[in-house]
């Protein structure tokens, strides 16, 4: 008997794949085996009919404004809760991510919270800054992009970054552009639950219905073609560095923006007199940061910075107690499994130590022991390409330094991050370390963190979830955070001389929501001109 | 007799070259002979001694703090001011614009006013967005990028656009990075003389000596390394576009910023009805405006859209009128004009017809008549990679639709613009085909101005001087405009969890001015928190 293929949302419509070349399945984590139904892998032609009938959402979208955006955008999480046990034991089944306290209670309400502080940006329109020079009658604001933004969505957040409904999707459509999703073959099933949630708001909305788009999947010469493709707006990749690379060669070369989120190691830097303070209770705070999430999280602490002293040491040995202590969970594919295993090769040939798990699990199902490393600030400095390597996975290596100037020199040689951690003595002792090694690690990471560790990402108008490359593609930016995520899909739009009644609300003399700020000669402010 | 090597500004002191491989002499365009001095092409030495020499200076401006830079800033306007009829008889004898009323009765103001508007916020710091969430205790603020801006300036603007102290040098430096900046060849002198001047009043301000270096030029394989350097920060070229886009490759690959103004046709569309009312007006200010400067503004209109109806038509004789009573100016390079050769034979290669000039002039020196060709909208769309291209110089093509569904399809395959400019009647009768032409305009350009010539780019924060690829490198950015332009090197710095007393003043309780202006819990105020 030949399973179902999965229909694809193109153009506003459920559609059979044309000519399917290829299909996948989606795997069980805890088993390896496939689990039911096929999805399709489309070819370009599907991927340009989607590009077109964007542009038609786009120009249907114009005159409806943000409040209909918002509209969809409530509609979508409440139509995404009323199927929630649905989506997370659909989720749990893809990914074996926990349920409790994982999916049900902490990723889903966040995923619909993203939603919902999206649709209320959208409708407070504040986000666009809106700039007028009075004397001078010149207007400005963030506008769309005038094509889609095609999300291409990472495995280990199957609500939060999901392509439909993540972060990136709510960003770019409250900033006002079709979104073109791609299902991370991880989690087709979940995507497409999302994808029927999206598209029963989209009819409830009375959106254009091709406001939203969904793949399943697609070869990787046709996504170099299409965030290169002249309809395209700008492209959002999370995912691994060397596929976002391509696609940022290709999206360049277009002159195409692109927001990458690429890899990050983000260091926790203990200084000595915080380690011989509380080493046993940052230890704990680190094993638990590192092995969250089978530490599969973009922010998991992937090198700590010790100095090799007493204090050093023991905090060492406990982290080791509590690495081994701490359960392993499974991981979302093989592929992290595989890339673990790889890097503890890497490691011991690059003359690490191994301290703490640097196996596979035995029995069914993808999971590795939790791992760590250490080596020397020595061995590091000599070849800081061997260990400043992102590894998806509770898997981290700690730099025992011989010194202070020591951890300096590693913190000088990391590359871009999205964030750094600093411990540092309640005593105070540790200031004057910290002032010299603050100005290392401030221009190289987008989030500083104190006594702190970098595994949570608050959804805040404050939050950085951003960094120099190659952590993301521009330091400028954060992919965290509403509304400041949505200037990343944003084009500044000017009006010179524009007669009034051709201005778009916002930049017209009456306030048009009567509390919207708008920058006006120089003050912000919530009045009319 | 040997002729005097000029020194290059590097590492805090004016040097003797290493080593010239090569020097170049600028060129007086009123007769296309070379001027007296002659400057060096640096090697890569050097310029690698420059990068290491602004990783020091960095440090040291940062406890300095924004008051320094803006005191620096206002110094350096004040020494340029103090030389300034040195400045204009050296820029013009370089460029041939004229003294009056070009280069010091508007272009040495707006420079030195950009200087002071910069200085201005720089001590205001509002333009660091800095954002607090008081209840999670994150906050953010955009700060200096941790490497030099490295600052390419064009030909056509000595004063408001050079690297060292134009628009570009200004936003890097207020945004707190140093610049390293390199010499347009054709006006050496004139950036040697403003060096000096920023020199002076680097000593006199206090501030690190290797915050501003000064290279006259560069083989373009070594710019090629400095814009991908691991220590540069990020690059800012205004130039043409296959410089740029070579610059932009490299700078891509290595992940580094670039802020790019590479070409714009900035088409004007006169609407049936303004043509009708106002022909003969519209005609004069398109003359005005493409001949302006000897055409050689990024916002010279290149393009101009008109129905081919009697008003048309007349509106077109008249502009030839125009261009052919207006003298034409000197061109700033032999270059400009053998671009304006080379453009004539692809036009007329194109089947395009001669209305206006087409030729060099007689006599000494760079100057070429006043160029205006008129094509057909079918011939237009058949290939607009052959009419779409920005020329510099007084040189425009007038393209006849045959009506207004025609001047969509024109307006529709456009690429990126800094600007469009929609003439229509003030009766209100085109105010249909207004908002039908719109919307395929307002994706495609920075700016969009109504009843007006794109040629005046004000200094304002609400100026938008940016637009979609190959228009720039990012449509969310401007690169005039202040403080908004400063944004173009600056990069988001999160800090979660910071001590207070470890906190960059701007994101203390205490509002460290009294009056920047920060938001806080979604509220912009002025106030402490």
């Amino acid at each position: 008997m030949k399973e179902e293929t999965h229909k694809i949302l193109i153009g506003g419509r459920w559609r059979e794949p044309r000519e399917p070349a290829r299909s996948f399945a989606a795997v069980d984590p805890t088993t390896g085996n496939s689990l039911p139904g096929l999805y399709p892998v489309s070819g370009f032609i599907e991927l340009e009919e989607a590009l077109k009938a964007a542009r038609g959402a786009a120009s249907e979208l114009r005159p409806l404004g943000p409040d209909a955006l918002a509209r969809f955008l409530d509609l979508f999480a409440a139509a995404a809760e009323a199927r929630r046990e649905e989506l997370v034991a659909m989720a749990h089944r893809e990914t074996a991510l926990p349920e409790e306290p994982r999916l049900r209670s902490t990723e889903f309400p966040r995923f619909a919270g993203q939603l919902r502080q999206a649709a209320a940006a959208s409708r407070d329109r504040s986000w666009c800054r809106a700039t007028i020079d009075t004397k001078l009658n010149l207007r400005s604001k963030y506008g769309p992009l005038g094509g889609p933004v095609i999300v291409f969505s990472p495995n280990n957040f199957p609500f939060a970054f999901n392509a439909v409904g993540g972060g990136d999707f709510a960003a770019a459509l409250a900033a006002g552009n079709p979104v073109i999703a791609k299902a991370n073959p991880g989690h087709p099933g979940t995507t497409r639950l999302l994808a029927e949630a999206a598209f029963q708001a989209l009819h409830a909305s009375g959106l254009p219905l091709a406001l939203v788009q969904m793949f399943y999947h697609f070869e990787a010469r046709d996504g170099l073609r299409l965030v290169a493709h002249p309809l395209t707006g700008a492209t959002a990749f999370t995912g691994s560095r060397s596929a976002g690379l391509h696609l940022k060669e290709s999206a360049d070369k277009a002159g195409k923006p692109i927001s990458l989120e690429l890899s990050s190691l983000n260091p926790v830097f203990v200084l000595p007199g915080a380690a011989a303070e509380r080493g046993g209770e940052i230890a704990a705070e680190l094993a638990a940061s590192c092995t969250m999430g089978s530490g599969q999280f973009c922010t998991k602490p992937g090198v700590v910075v010790l100095v090799d002293d007493e204090s050093g040491r023991s905090l060492l040995e406990a982290m080791k107690r509590n690495f081994e202590a701490q359960p392993a969970g499974y991981l979302v594919s093989e592929n992290v499994l595989a890339g673990m295993q790889k890097s503890v090769d890497a490691l011991l040939r690059a003359r690490a130590s191994l301290v703490a798990g640097g196996r596979a699990l035995e029995g069914p199902g993808f999971r590795f022991a939790n791992t760590l490393f250490r080596t020397t600030g020595r061995l590091f400095l000599s070849a800081p390409e061997a260990f400043a390597v992102e590894v998806f996975g509770a898997f981290s290596v700690a730099v025992l330094v011989e010194g202070f100037d020591e951890m300096k020199e590693v913190a000088a040689r990391l590359e871009g991050n999205l964030t750094a951690s600093v411990y540092s003595a309640r005593s105070g002792e540790d200031d004057t370390l910290y002032d010299r090694i603050e100005p290392l690690l401030r221009p190289k990471v987008g989030r500083l963190l104190n006594d702190k560790m970098p595994t949570g990402v608050a959804v805040s108008p404050a939050m950085v979830h951003g960094g120099p490359f190659p952590a993301t593609g521009h330091p400028g930016f954060t992919s965290v955070g509403i509304p400041p995520s949505f200037l990343r899909f944003a084009a500044l739009h000017g009006y010179d001389n524009v007669r009034p009644h051709r201005l778009p609300p916002e930049l017209r003399d009456e306030n048009p929501t009567g509390r919207m700020w708008r920058l006006v000669d120089g003050e912000w402010t919530q009045r009319n001109i």
